[in-house]
């Protein structure tokens, strides 16, 4: 059991850990810690949080577990404040959509001070936001990646993974960089491509939008996401983002040449693969 | 109340036709046309049918409303035969997802035989296809486009709005050419996105597939839909198709640069902008 669990970010992910984290009777103590004072209220008169402040130093000394439940850029400015003002004994992990950049900046940190850090991605987002939404059960048979690499502490990997499934989570490990490959492959380009369904549509031909059904509003779901979130994470993992749309506008150019040239066979073979590789999802 | 209702192609649509009209007493004997003998006697024996016949003039002959429920090029295909063979009172409509070239045809035949036609969209499909998955209340609130043109008669419209309705669709009505512009932006877009999207994973990056998480399976359910079905609309919209391909590109195109440029704000701006619109569809 962690003594105190302090949470740095009470939205829907942080919120949802202090939820789940309440559930599963994992931490004696859980402290909230955030900028919103009404968000911090809520998250207590919840008793998801046993104490809050809007003072990250304060709220991260004594702690013996950090979770940071903030945006990925945020996750990148914030680390080494809570580096510095953490106790030796903390064990510290993250909640950042990307991985290379925040785990480079905390074994640059690392190397100053050790302190015990894995890097973690919880695959249970939402197009929704804020702590409004979050929910005990988030983690509930979601996969969340681990991001250790040669220099953590194989103590701690298990101390982050354990808190993870604790809360419902099957836990993965990839190294950094090809997270942020799986990721910008299966996350950040179908976001990007899903904001631009929308956004094609909303703007050459908004009078068709009334036609929507449900093909429409299942692939463009996700464009309702937080576009502060969001604007974080392309930024991040702009680089993958870019080798992703580079496969894709390859695979839809060989689309659109047998439609244009009314190629019905090779079309319909493409289709039956892809369908294959969709179904080998389910 | 129709007196005889022949549906030709008792698969997804036609067979959710046949068990709708059933359950709304929509007519007294209900025929069912197609080329697979096992799949009419399944619909024969959960009494979706009264009779079923593979021999297409025989099914049509006599009927006073004739459905065409299958694929677009199918329908286009058999549509001089079931002109010939339909008897003069007939009212016939179909379930095509384009919409200029069949009514194109049906004017054509029109010329030389006068019959009742007004083509219908019923937009109600599924990734998945066939009798099988046939419901009785597949129309229950879904939006059934008509596509009259002026030489429409204001009693086949009347008459086939009513039997839409009848099964709980929404009946809205477009041109023809309106109705392919709408739906290439609506739903051919989409697909041919969604396709693209899950190849472009499964060609390039296929470890990432384990990782796939609601998102992902959001954004591409549909590319589990029927390769011949999707072949033979986007074949047919190929034309309306293309221009919306144009303006999806220009606005992945800006978003691309956004990211590319580090333009945080002006990309945060873009993602509102395209969130709101996203959210004016719910």
């Amino acid at each position: 059991m962690i003594g105190t669990l302090a949470i740095v970010g009470v939205g829907l992910l942080g919120g949802s850990v202090a939820k789940a984290a309440r559930a599963a009777g994992l931490a004696r103590e859980i402290v909230g810690i955030g900028r919103d004072r009404g968000r911090l209220e809520a998250a207590l008169r919840d008793r998801a949080v046993d104490r809050v402040t809007t003072d990250l130093e304060a709220g991260v000394r004594g702690a013996d577990f950090v979770l940071l439940g903030v945006p990925v850029l945020a996750i990148e400015a914030l680390l080494a404040r809570v580096w510095r003002a953490a106790s030796d004994g903390v064990t510290l992990t993250d909640v950042g959509s990307t991985k290379a950049s925040i785990v480079r900046a905390a074994e640059r940190l690392a190397a100053e001070r050790p302190l015990a850090f894995v890097g973690s991605h919880p695959m249970a987002g939402s197009e929704q936001s804020g702590y409004g939404v979050a929910r005990a059960d988030l983690f509930q048979g979601a996969t969340v990646i681990l991001t250790p690499t040669d220099r953590s502490e194989p103590g701690t990997v298990k101390a982050v993974a354990g808190f993870w499934e604790a809360m419902g989570g099957r836990v993965s490990t990839l190294d950094p960089e090809t997270h942020d490959r799986v990721v910008a492959a299966i996350s950040h380009l179908p976001h990007l491509v899903a904001y631009a369904l929308t956004d094609g549509v909303a703007r050459f031909q908004p009078e068709a939008l009334e036609f929507a059904a449900r093909g429409f509003k299942d692939t463009t779901r996700i464009a309702a996401s937080d576009p502060g979130v969001w604007t974080e994470i392309f930024l991040a993992n702009r680089e993958a983002l870019r080798a992703n749309l580079e496969a894709f506008r390859l695979v839809l150019a060989d689309l659109e040449r047998a439609i244009a040239m009314g190629s019905g066979d090779a079309l319909r073979a493409m289709l039956e693969r892809i369908k294959a590789a969709r179904e080998a999802l389910r």
